[in-house]
């Protein structure tokens, strides 16, 4: 599988630089005779586009994506869907100082010293702006998944953690995640995150963030063990998104100061089959999928770009400050949850479809 | 590539059950003309053997490995290394009331909806057991490295948490690891657990466990974005660890609460070029290694094993206690450590090669 | 997918050299509850055993496999199927002649020249000892295509030229082929070539041959357009296989001297659906299974191990002569054949779960 | 990988439709810092675009490609290659006959069969209009290889069969196959196949043909023993090109009517290191590669689309005649060459990288 490549029978294959002439992906492995359109994905990307509120990059694109295959009189035909999004708003500013600076906490430095050569502009590859066709392939994923499971499927998230503060989680409500610039499932703690991000942004720095994504009406049997668990395949697909420093399932690391009493999930005969008391394994045992709610948090680290001078080296190896002025998300973390969301709408279809190619062989 | 199979250019493939005649891997992509035999390798699988104190399990099992291929006259020859462990401990007991029960928190329910057979005797294929192959594996991987990286190459690990008790940093030493049961960098942390651990497998339940694992002499440059990042193969690489709920690099969900001018790395002009002030990245940028020590954390969750009753249901659906007798790990984390050392191994040679393969090309 | 793995959903991967202690695989992907031991798959491996009759190789392996893992009582769970074969007749001969001097047209002086290294006992990893494996993973398939496809599902293969002697296509029965030591089809030729295999043998010197395999029974739309196509799989698979150097489809190169008229397969309306009138096509149109008869020819090169003497260069480079003096196949097709219906067995299945995974979706 | 997807380290993922918006690729695992532009990949699409003689379809294309990634500065950035090429001369005819009918030979029938959907506007996803990609993908491979190995590394193709007329190997010359509209390296079989192909044209039929590809300055040690071999490679890589029903590897089908002693390729002392007296097994032994030539040959069959009335079905099942009239190529297999070039330009590149990630480690 290519490096730019997610996803075994369902993947994509993802392309395209910040300031380049666009962004891209082919998704392959789509199901036949699904419905699929330009204005069925659109809302998707909106989602994730800059410069909804002040919370987030000014960057203007519209990130209108174009199905350039793959779909035949608004069906999917099972050849690959190709979407393309073209850059509008790369700023023709002077990149000079940037091209020979490693900017903090950024891929500057490693891409030079991977590739000896780097397309300095806005990052380059390395911009969260390639998440964009992340959000493209997870809506045609989303898409097939509703058609394969019905409407208990629904995929959610949010941010659960700005910074210090975190939400309360007797308030929390996946239905408020709309009504507040965080994808916030807490709208008291939206209301707090506000005044600390204003805070945070004013004094020229930024904020970390933990994302809680959930998925429900997933059948239980998805995963294969041993190397392509589902946790698996979902940490690693979390992990691919920039700056993303950890991923937990389930009760995660406060699992690890428990004593098995505590952390167990114990079952019961319910009216439809067998029934959890409880979910500290996220929906996960094994690798495999319980039927229960799917739970994934993911541990966002502040935004590296800000006004406050850094410390670092130029390319030849000498000292320099680097401020990095640019349009920069306060908060990489609230944008970051709809991509998370595409990722594990991907992942789980994956699962769901290498599931089905070894284990419903002699089914229908 | 295969459910069983982990790596890309430097992959194994694992088999075996816990009561099977035997586990074994097939590890491919071996580089030739390194140094290899029984000799060398068993020394990895008998730090993780079982019944080396009572804190882990009182099976025992020799874990002789035999190679079946690869190897000649003493070198790896580039041909697939094949190893085989015999079980040899599977006591011959009654399974009967296991075979139709669903141990809380195991993966005998998953199995079951997953394949509708499972091979039920000490959890078959879902067994920690097959860790063993991975420490084979991860031997071979190991020797690789020290041959490409040289000497300042080292993958070191340890438990940091067990249960709520954690470790001195202050006295953090990895030297210290192999003079307790704990794996424990912190001597006297390990005195404390050893209390704690003890009280824990009186009241018949287990603790939870936190590892750490770190590499040095990992040159800058490894990884491969977009979806091959260094991180995300480590990640993923942790996960389909047994029991493992989380996954952190660097500072982690630590970084979350803080803001940019905390959680960045800065960079000064150093003797032999670049160096990092700190190292709240883990090592990882962009996906890439930055030269710097990486640093992986993995949460444990308690073991599900446990002599205290747990309510569950049977392969009927009716409501039963289940009390695992058996022979357990009170905290499977200890033995673990070997098992996360042996994946990271194989994660950045697999890295290493895969680097090399693209950026190499016009070198030597 | 590793070097030394095949197949992609379900898959195998081959370990082992033909003078060490065993060979074996992993089969990985196997679907559940399909019945399974080494009853079963032995007289697959009978087949293809050496020493049947004096055109083929008079090494004494009994080929005995053992089922390692994967299968419970009797039947397949799901988990990965390893096997062994251990070698029995590795001759304590001295190699220090062979060790120093590259046989020619085998495999010798490029494994040299790849990896500077080679065991160099009866051709090592190169030997078509390896194949034995791949029967056992064949075998696997064709009880699993069985379970799936039905009765109607078939997989049969022969000799269909050996040297410059064809077969009257006339008298071509496929039930044929167990009654003479040639897998040939045809009873007549087969009593000619026996006289022609003779004389060649006695000269020291070897045939060439060309297979044919064909599949009944397949269904209409297996295979991956555009670079997993059926044909493209089949190929790639008979292009493994020891001493093939070429591969056709249907007409396969007389199509090439054929003009658009004589070359096309026409169709009909047929009882039970569309019938064609001919397959010139071999049963794959764009890369899929069009419910024909598929139909595979495969061009085998003489055995390279002769007694006449020939001309070659040894580890120095220095000229020298070399006369493989050891057991060996006379005719190497023969063998092949088992070997080429094993390749076909793994690749049919392989395809019908990927076909299913990406297009049943929505089925049952 | 996905099924749209070509190599290993080196791989390009194809995406569209024959009247779809446009086809493109992304190019993975390209190495860094070689030159690259438009300019530098017009001119190997200039040698498959169509209109350029009688003997090929007059559709008007100008497949002018646009680079959308992984260039910057006129050099690759080791970031995915995306490559984009506008569909222009889509005719608005009246699919409605085609929609519902099976042209015969064609793919409409097992698409249909596979999907239950298909675009069937000039045959869709199988149009071998997908092929121009596959040329951008090559082109890329063939500057990295120069890159790589120099200036004696070269891959050249041609015609050496139209219909039932072969070339006269005394006069093969390579240089030809630019002065020709058959890419045919003997000039005076070209002067005769005029006067054929015409002939079959105006019959309202078609030709089928065989191609040859070689590759010089390729080093010994490409190939990735058992199931990455070179040869096998190369076989799938030829069996993806539509219309492609045979392949072979020097000698080919005809190695297997002789006899060992006139098959083997012997091997003397040269001044260079050894040499091989003949290259009957086209440059590969044991899937790894000599040094000498690689040499593939390709057999296409004769354009499925003709004048000529044929029998097939329609979607009812029903019987009807279909006469394929649209723009298309008498002889498929002329504008295969630079397909089949490029399909080996990657295969090689690929092979190199693998080889050297794994048997070049210590290296440099």
């Amino acid at each position: 599988m290519g490096d730019n490549s997610f996803g075994t029978l369902f993947s994509f294959t993802s392309f395209g630089e910040s300031h380049g002439p666009g962004i891209g992906c082919i998704v392959d492995g789509v199901p036949p005779r699904v419905p699929m359109s330009e204005a069925i994905l659109q809302p998707y990307l909106d989602r994730r586009k800059p410069g909804q509120s002040r919370f987030v990059t000014q960057r203007r694109e519209e990130d209108q994506v174009e199905i350039l295959s793959g779909v035949f009189e608004g069906m999917t035909t099972g050849t690959p869907v190709a979407m393309l999004i073209r850059n509008k708003d790369q700023r023709s500013k002077d990149y000079s100082e940037i091209a020979r600076q490693f900017r903090p906490g950024h891929a500057d430095f490693t891409y030079q010293q991977k590739y000896g050569i780097r397309d300095y502009r806005g990052g380059g590859r390395s911009s969260a702006r390639e998440t964009a066709v992340r959000v493209a392939a997870g809506a045609v994923a989303d898409r097939v998944l509703k058609a394969a499971l019905g409407e208990n499927y629904q995929i959610r998230g949010g941010v659960v953690q700005i910074g210090p503060h975190g939400i309360d989680r007797d308030r929390l409500d996946w239905n408020e995640t709309g009504n507040n610039p965080f994808f916030c499932p807490d709208p008291v703690a939206a209301g707090e995150w506000e005044t600390y991000l204003d805070g945070v942004r004013k004094a020229g720095s930024s904020a970390g963030a933990v994302l809680e994504i959930v998925a429900d009406g997933v059948p239980a049997g998805l995963g294969q063990p041993i190397y392509g668990k589902l946790d698996s395949d979902l940490a690693a697909a979390m992990m691919t998104i920039n700056a993303v420093k950890g991923v937990e399932i389930g009760g995660g690391f406060a699992l690890s100061a428990l004593d098995g009493r505590e952390a167990g999930d114990e079952m019961r005969a319910g009216d439809n089959g067998p029934e959890f008391t409880s979910n500290n394994n996220g929906g996960v045992l094994g690798g495999i999928s319980t039927g229960q709610q799917l739970v994934v948090r993911v541990a966002i680290k502040p935004t590296s770009s800000i006004l406050t001078p850094r410390r670092s080296v130029d390319m030849d190896g000498a000292d320099v400050e680097v401020v990095t002025k640019g349009r920069h998300d306060p908060c990489v973390g609230i944008r970051g949850v709809p991509v998370a969301e595409a990722m594990m709408a991907v992942t789980v279809l994956d699962a769901l479809m290498r599931h089905r190619a070894q284990c419903s062989l002699f089914d229908g």
